[in-house]
């Protein structure tokens, strides 16, 4: 009797639902979400960090298990962030001359969904709280969403466009090949794999399996002190570039699926645009940036030098949208921009960007992740099918980058190099919630794109720290 | 025929409504509504400097000027910011008999708005894209609710108990009189001058003139180096101490008000749980967050540290709301739980606490201010009843504070004591935003308490500087 109350308890204070109580404050719930999303992050960071795995592997996992125990208990709010494009349609479809609940039923009659999705999205539309749970799902997508153009911000921040001209044709030839390879092999198992997807769909989920994340590995190399390694150099150095080279294939293949159709015309037009974009917020920082900064920083006052940087930020991420690219890509342009002159300019005695800047990017990129493993269905992973994608696309997903590491001149240990490039990380996972937002990327194929990332992710690691031995051994042998 | 295209061309950049294109990012429009705040909060701020005056004026100002334009040109959003209440409203009266035109006629019919309010309301709601009209309007307040907990959060943390309690009896006294005074004052001239007005408005209005603004009375002080006075000590002390008091009020106002009727046992209870809440937060602090911190602050790790405090806050701005308190009471308890015990934890080399939460409060309350602003119909000052009741309220909020200046003991300059309260700054627009969202101040009282702390903010710095300066002069009298 206890225990049972005791569960009855737990149940209480865990399920934000339960909690979800009407206050005078509209957005005091979600606050409430907000502090569960943290208490997330902790938990799943700190996990990760005791099995020496990188925190966003435990923020992914603790969303998934969360998230799958919410659907399954039907809660409304996990409801609509999951089928948050059905509802839109749904929406969408309202008429001056149908009440509420004939559009519901009308779009459902229309839509093919599962039965079991049907009535679980029928029951929240049809329900007295419907724009409640509807706005809470949107503010907590809102949040993670901040999360992730603060991270390409900071991705900005640090990258360095001298270092990285300064790589040298070897790391470029490694980088391009490293996008381009999996790509193609990604394309063809989604087409082999899947012939029912769209073009469309097998061109994302190849863009998908082009990116690298620099993160992972940079730690692995940390750790083991083998940051000095060719290698690693060499990894590193392809890495920042992939992650240009990323963003510009994402902005690609983001407009080919808005667009809706794959014409060169067009794809040409979205290749100059997102260039040209690029390109114009370099000339923009070199010529109008560097020379004014001075007055901004004036204007923003002494407390609030955040203003620039984060209004900059806005502005970028909301120009790259409206000119049909990925609002991150104009995150990662402000944080080009930004870099560290103008608080060289503000001269502050202690603190540098990535001091201030940082400890908020820590509190909503988790979040996204969060948010990111909350929305993946793993019960998509039932189907043997789609277990059969999942690996199929692991497996090409591995052999793209390996390819890539036999570009690498002679004299590198090419297995190191290619293995090196393997995490996917956040990158993938932020091509994911795009290609989940705008529709490319059905239920299964979301919580494919996950399990690449998390697989990939999971297994560089012990790989890599072999092979780190052994060439430090070489190393020590030839010393010697 | 140039300037005509100039003109165009500045109407499409400045005016939001016209950008919001739709792009592939649902919340891109909204990353650009961000922007346009923190420009506004920066021009604002910046004009506020120039002429003297504190920032907070200048990003009212702005916030005024901006939502009166854009009202007047019928921008969708704005209609649907300033009028939330009435929208909420219409959306609750949704029913599944009636198409969506049926509700929002019906609802109109039976809301008795002003017939130009009516149209402008209709036409929002009867267009296709409400839904995201409502969206956005609803996201931008999200983010000036933000502003409101970070910056209770900031006042808790720089609040020092220890420091409170050794005020002495006469700070205590004279912030007691400081609160009631206004209060009985502001009821009974609410009451005379518009006595349609329920008695819950008439508390609430009583309750913001309650409040102090402790920065820009500080700020005189400081500029005139007159830190040093006693009468500045004490002025600042009874201001800190209002903070407090002025929470409680608000607490058992906002209660009151949200259960609807003025009842002894219910006052007693709102008070109870007012008193409560703080002191278990106290408690809470003292016996479990100081044992425990250090484990915090190993779980949340290196570079997380706002874990911690940001969890916190939020968890406790919900939990004040839930219990029926403002969340700012909660964010405030947050504040003075966290304070500086926690970073010393976490031991942070060059960093406090207020360094990394103070850059993230500095984005987000002028947001705030600013969009207090953009809610305040100045139209509302063109019936000259509304006028008079601005000027009465003024008068009483000045004169309330004058009452309590004359409860300080002898040997101090009473009047020195009573104008350096008169200021009510950020408080009272927090909680005249707490009356128009709870539907407390209608349009016309809401446009009045900003006036009045606009006015009160305006009229103190010169008042103060100059019986400063006298006092100073005797200073330097009895000392030659």
């Amino acid at each position: 009797m206890k225990t049972q109350r005791l569960l009855y308890l737990a149940i209480v204070l865990l399920i934000p639902r339960y909690i979800f109580a009407s206050g005078g404050d509209p957005f005091a719930s979600d606050f409430l979400a907000i502090f569960f999303l943290i208490v997330g992050a902790v938990i799943g960071g700190y996990l990760a960090k005791r099995l020496k795995q990188p925190p966003v592997l435990g923020e992914l996992i603790i969303g998934i298990i969360v998230g799958t125990i919410l659907y399954q208990m039907n809660d409304s709010v996990t409801i609509a962030i999951r089928h948050l494009a059905e509802v839109e349609h749904v929406m969408d479809m309202e008429s001056s001359d149908l009440t509420w609940t004939e559009t519901v039923h009308h779009a459902m009659d229309h839509m093919e969904l599962k039965p079991d999705v049907t009535e679980k999205l029928s029951t929240v539309l049809l329900s007295d709280d419907y724009h409640h749970f509807l706005q809470h799902a949107r503010y907590v997508l809102l949040f993670s969403s901040f999360g992730v153009i603060l991270l390409l911000f900071m991705v900005g921040l640090e990258t360095k466009t001298t270092e990285m001209l300064g790589m040298g044709r070897s790391a470029l030839i490694v980088a391009i090949i490293g996008v381009i390879s999996p790509f193609i092999l990604g394309y063809f198992v989604t087409v082999l794999l899947l012939p029912e997807a769209s073009t469309n769909t097998a061109i994302f989920v190849g863009a998908t399996l082009g990116a690298t994340s620099i993160g992972i590995t940079a730690r692995v190399f940390k750790d083991s002190h083998a940051l000095d390694l060719k290698e690693a150099k060499l990894v590193l150095g392809a890495a920042v570039i992939d992650d240009i080279l990323g963003l510009i294939l994402l902005a690609v293949v983001t407009g080919i699926v808005t667009s809706g159709s794959f014409e060169v015309v067009g794809l040409a037009l979205i290749l100059f645009k997102a260039v040209a974009f690029l390109a114009l917020v370099y000339l923009f920082e070199r010529y109008v940036i560097q020379k004014t900064i001075n007055k901004f920083a004036v204007l923003a006052g002494e407390r609030t030098f955040l203003f620039f940087p984060v209004g900059l930020l806005m502005l970028l991420s909301w120009t790259a949208d409206a000119i049909g690219l990925a609002t991150i890509v104009g995150a990662f342009a402000a944080g080009m921009v930004i870099q560290e002159r103008y608080f060289d300019e503000v001269r502050l005695p202690h603190q540098s960007i990535e001091d201030l800047v940082g400890p908020i990017e820590e509190i909503f990129a988790p979040v996204f992740f969060v948010m990111m493993g909350f929305q993946v269905n793993v019960l998509a992973f039932l189907d043997l099918r789609v277990v059969a994608i999942g690996l199929g696309i692991t497996i090409v997903a591995v052999l793209g980058k390996i390819i890539a590491g036999f570009a690498a001149r002679r004299g590198y240990n090419k297995w190191l190099v290619g293995i090196g490039l393997i995490p996917r990380g956040e990158v993938g996972i932020i091509f994911a919630s795009i290609g989940k937002s705008t529709g490319v990327l059905d239920d299964r194929l979301f919580a494919v794109v996950i399990l690449v990332v998390i697989l990939t992710t999971l297994i560089t690691p012990p790989m890599l720290n072999k092979l780190i031995k052994t060439e430090n051994a070489k190393l020590a042998l030839r010393k010697a």
